[in-house]
C-alpha cells in the first residue's frame, strides 16, 4: 500500500544514530508490499542550530528554515543509506514530490516552508499521493488523554477522533523546533480529506511494521 | 517602514481589472516612502481552476497548489505593472524572498505550499523580513464580532486580540480557495513574533496608504 | 504513436470547464495506444490578463509571458485530472521536455518563450520527440479558403500544402494572445521537418481520438 | 542609453579571437554611457557541432539547441572578459533577463528556444528591456537589394523599411545555423513593437560605438 | 556491469568529428550489456576559448569553468546521438547524477567544478555510482614509465599501482585544460575507494569495448 | 580588501555555539573595511552525520556530500546570524559564487563538490573573485614543522612555501571529513594563482581581525 511515514528527528544523529539504520533496513524489506514516502524530522540538531540562532536574534521563520535544512540532512542520509531503493534526490517543493514519487522508488523528505511542522508536510503528502496510510512515528507510545509527563492518570488512547485530539493539543505552543505529535495544521488536513492515520511509537521499527501489516498499534484517528 | 500588504484575490482580473492598476499605482507612489512586499490572493480565477479540478476529482493538496498558481500570475501581474520599480522574479520560497526584497525594490509573489492560505504566506514573509506592519487588504471593512453577511448585530470592531480573533474565526471550514480573513496559522505567526497587523477594506487603495501613514483605519490586532 | 496534440485555450477554465475533463477522460483511454504530449493554449483567461496589462503599458514580450502563464496552469489542470497517467512536472524548456516524456507518461505543457504562439511550440515538440503526428486541435472546423467568419464563399479544405496555408494566413496580425491556427514560426517549422499534421475542430475530443486512428478528419497538411 | 546588441558568431572563437577582446573593451568604455544588453551569436563553432550532430540524424529543433548552447558559451566569454562590469550570471529566460538586467550592469546572453535565431532573440530582448536601440552587429555592410554575394548590382540601402527587408529576406531557408541578418520572427517583433533598429557591419567595433553615438552607419529599419 | 567511460576532448568536434558517432554507435551496442555513464573532456574547443579568456585575464578558476561548458557541450552531443538510450538531461552535481543514472539509461555529463579534471569528475561518479569499471579512454596507448613524446626509452606498462602512477605524474604543472591522464585529485578517488581502473587508448572504441569484455588492453591500474 | 576566509567547523555547534556569534559581530564590523567571503567547514555535526552513513556502507563520495551540506548548514547561521549584512542565498556553483559577491555583500557558503575539502573551496573562490587575501581560519596556532600534537619537538613556523607545505602535509590521508589544513588541490590552486595566504588560529576572531588589517599572524605562505 502506499504510506507516508514521518520519522521523528529522535530516530537521527544527535540521539538516534543506530535508529537511522534501523529504519533503513526495514524500509528496504518492505520494498515490493508497500510504497512509502519518509517525512524526516529535524531533532536534536535542529534544536542545537535554532538554539544558536535564537541566541543571534534570527526571526522565528528563519529558525523555521533552519529546522528544515536540518530535516533535510536527515533525510538525504535516509536516502544514501536506502542506495538504489531510494530517488535519489529529496523533494522541495509538491511538484517534485509527485515527480519523485512516480518514480516507484522510495521517497525521502524533510520539511517544506517555515510556519508549520513536518508534520503538516507528512500529511500534506499523504493527501497529494493519496496515502492509504499515514503513520507518525514519535518518541511517545500514542496520544494520551494529558501530557503523560505531568500528569501520572494520563491514559493511552487506541482510537482518537481529530477533534478530539486537536483540543488535547490546543495547549501547545507554537515556537520552531517545539512542535509536539501534530500540528493544528496537520490536524486540518487529516481532517479534510479523511486522511487515514496511526500515531505510534517509533522507537522500534517493528511497530511501523505492524501499522503497515494493518495491526493495531499506537492511536488510531477517527474521522466523523 | 518595512511592510507586508496582502491584497486579496479581488483586486485582480476576474473582479479587479481596474483595481489592479490602482494598487500598482499607488505602490509606485509610495517608493521612497515605505519598502514594500505583496503577496496576492488568488481569487475568482483560482476559484474557477479550483471547481474545475475538484470535478475530476484531484486532491485538495493539489487544488491548493493551483490556487498558488493563479496568485503567482496575480502577482506577476503587479510585477509587470510596476515595472522598474519591482523586482523582476517572484520569490517561491523563503530564500528567494529575502535575496528579491534585499534589492531595495517592490517584491510581489504569491502562495508557497499547499495547507496554508496567502495570509499565511503573508504572515510569515512579515516575520521574515521584519516588517513594521502587515496589512491585510481584505473586501470587508475589517473584522466584525461575527459574519456580517449572516448576523446583522454584527459589530465591525476597531482593535481585537489575536486571541479573540482566533475565537470569531474558529468556526470557518478549511477547503482549498476558502480561506477567510485569517487562517489559524497565520494567527500563530502573528501571534509568536507579534506582528503589527491591520486589516482593512482593501477595495480602495486609499485605506492602504492611510495604514501606511499610521491612519486608523479598518480593525488593527492586539498582542498580550 | 507518438502524438502532439495542441488543445487550443478553448477547452480550460473560462471557456472551456467541462471540455477539460472530456480530454482529460480521452487521454487516459488513449494510453497503451499512444503517447501523447499535450501543448496547452492561453484562451479567455490569459486574453483577460493580457488586456490588464496591456492597459498598464507593459510591453508586449512580457503580455506573451502572462499569456505562457496561464497557457502552463491550463497545462497543470491537464496533470492533475490525469493524475497517474501524466507526468507530474511541467516542461519549461527543450531538456525537460525530453526528460519528462522519456518516462512513458503524458506530458502536459504550456507555451516557452515570448514571441511567438503555443503551436509553435507544438511543432517545436513534435520535431524534438519525432513525432509521428501534430494534431492542431481548434475551435473551427478545419483550414479554409478564407476567414469563414468574413467571407461566406469561404470553403474548408480536406488538405492543404504548407505553403498555401502560409499564404491564406499571411494576413494575420502578430499581438499577444491573438495567433490564429498557425502562426508562421510554426510552418517553418511543419515544413523544415515534414511533420505529419492536421488541424481539426477540438470542440469534440472524438475528432482527435479519429486522427490518432488514422481517421479522416479537418485538414491535414500536405509536403512538398 | 539602453541598447541592445546582438553580435554575430564571426566574433567569436572559430574566427573572431581577437574581436571577442575588441568587443570586451569597447563595452567597458560605454559603461556610463549606455547601458548595454548583448545577445551573442553561434557562429562558426555551432555549425561545426551541429553538423557532427546532423549526420547522427539528430532532430533539426536539438540541433538548434546544440547552436543555442555554443552562444551561451559565446555570451561567457564576453562576461568574463567583462568582469566586474557584467552581471555574472547568464539569462535563460525572460525573468532572468529582466532581473540581471536591473542590476545596472552588462548582461550577455545567447539563445533561449529552438526555432528561432538570436536575432529574434535580440528583438525580444530589445522589447523587453524597452531598449532605445536595437544594433545588430553582422558580418555584412548592411542590407543590400538583394545576396551581394551573388549579385554584383547589389546595392547597400541606409534606410529600409520592416516591410522590404521582410521581402528582401523571404527567400531565406530556415535551418539550424543558418539565418541571416533577421528572421522573420525578429522582423514581426521589431514591426509590432516599433523597436528603433540598426543593421551594421559589426568587423570593427568602432560602427558599433557610432550607432551608440547616434551616428549615421550601417542600415537604419524605417517603420510606418 | 556498470562502468564509466571518460572520452577525452579529442574525440569530439575540432578534432574527433567522426569519433563521437564512432562512440555514439558502440554504446548503443553496449546497452543490454552495461550500465554506461560517460564523461566528456572538453579537448580542442575548450582550449580555443580558454586561450581567448586568458588572453583577457580571466582568472584560472574561470578558464577551468569555460573548460567545463565545453565538456557539456560535448556531453550534449553524445546524448543527442543516443537519442532514446540516453537520459535526456547532463548531471551538474552529484545528486543529479544519482537521480538520472538511476533511470537506467545511458548518463553523459562534463565537468562539475573549477580547480579539478574531468578524470577527477569520472573518478567521482565512479565512486558515487560503485562503479565495476572506470575506463579512461587517452589518446596514448596507456601509462609509460615517462613521458614518451620526450623519452624514447619509455616503456609502456600493462599494470601500475597507484602510488607509482601519481609519481610517474607528479611533475606534471596544474592548469586549465592542460591535465594529462589522472589528475592528483583522480588518483587520490581511485586509490581511497579501490576502484578497478584502466587507462586505455581511445582512438579506437574498439580497445573500450574490449576493456567491457574484461579484456586485457591499456594499462590497468593495481590496489595495495 | 577583498578576502576570502574560510572558517573551520570548530566554530559552529556541536563545537563553537559561542564562537559563531563572534564571528556574525566581528564580520559585521568590518563591513566598509574589507568585503569579505566566508567558506564554513562542516566540523563535529557533519563527522557525527558521515559516521552513520559510513556505518551503512555509503560510497565515499555521498559521505563527503553529507559533509557539503552541513557545511551548507552552518553557512546558513551565518547568513542568518549576519542579517542584512549577508547576501541571502548560499552558492552552489561558480556562477553563483560570483553573482551573490557582485552584490557588495558578505557572502557565505560551504562547500561545492566531494572529492576536495572546503580548503580547496576557499582557494577556488579566492581566485574566482582575485581576493587579495585568503585567511585560513583552524583550530591549531599555524603550520608546524610536523604535527604538533605527535611531535613534541614540533616548530610552528611564520612563513613557509607552498612547496614545503605541500612535503609537510603529503602524509595526510584523504578521507571524507578529515581533511587538515589545505588539502593538495587547495595548495595547487594557491600556487597556480600566487593567492595571499595565511593560516592562522581562528579560535579567537582577534586573529582573523589581525590579519585583515595586515598584522604578522599565524603562517604566512610565500610563492617562488
Amino acid at each position: 500500500m502506499k504510506a507516508v511515514v514521518k520519522v521523528g528527528g529522535f530516530a537521527f544523529p544527535g540521539r538516534g544514530e543506530d535508529l537511522v539504520s534501523d529504519y533503513v533496513k526495514m524500509f528496504r524489506e518492505r520494498v515490493g508490499e508497500d510504497h512509502i514516502l519518509v517525512v524526516a524530522g529535524g531533532g536534536e540538531i535542529a534544536r542545537l542550530y535554532i538554539k544558536a540562532a535564537r541566541k543571534m536574534g534570527v526571526p522565528e521563520s528563519l529558525c523555521d528554515h533552519i529546522g528544515i535544512l536540518v530535516s533535510r540532512l536527515n533525510a538525504r542520509l535516509l536516502v544514501d543509506g536506502l542506495s538504489e531503493y531510494a530517488f535519489p534526490e529529496i523533494p522541495v517543493n509538491i511538484d517534485e514530490l509527485k515527480h519523485y514519487f512516480s518514480s516507484g522508488k522510495i521517497v525521502a523528505m524533510g520539511g517544506l516552508t517555515p510556519g508549520h511542522s513536518t508534520n503538516a508536510v507528512a500529511a500534506i503528502a499523504a493527501e497529494t499521493i493519496d496515502a492509504d496510510l499515514f503513520i507518525n512515528a514519535t518518541d511517545v507510545e500514542g496520544v494520551y488523554t494529558s501530557d503523560p509527563s505531568k500528569d501520572k492518570t494520563a491514559q493511552k488512547l487506541d482510537e482518537v477522533s481529530v477533534g478530539r485530539l486537536g483540543e488535547i493539543l490546543s495547549k501547545v505552543e507554537i515556537s520552531a523546533g517545539a512542535y509536539e505529535l501534530m500540528d493544528p495544521l496537520a490536524l486540518r488536513i487529516i481532517q479534510r480529506s479523511e486522511i487515514p492515520t496511526v500515531i505510534l511509537d517509533g522507537r522500534s521499527t517493528s511497530n511501523v511494521v505492524k501499522a503497515l501489516q494493518g495491526g493495531k498499534v499506537g492511536t488510531r484517528l477517527t474521522h466523523g
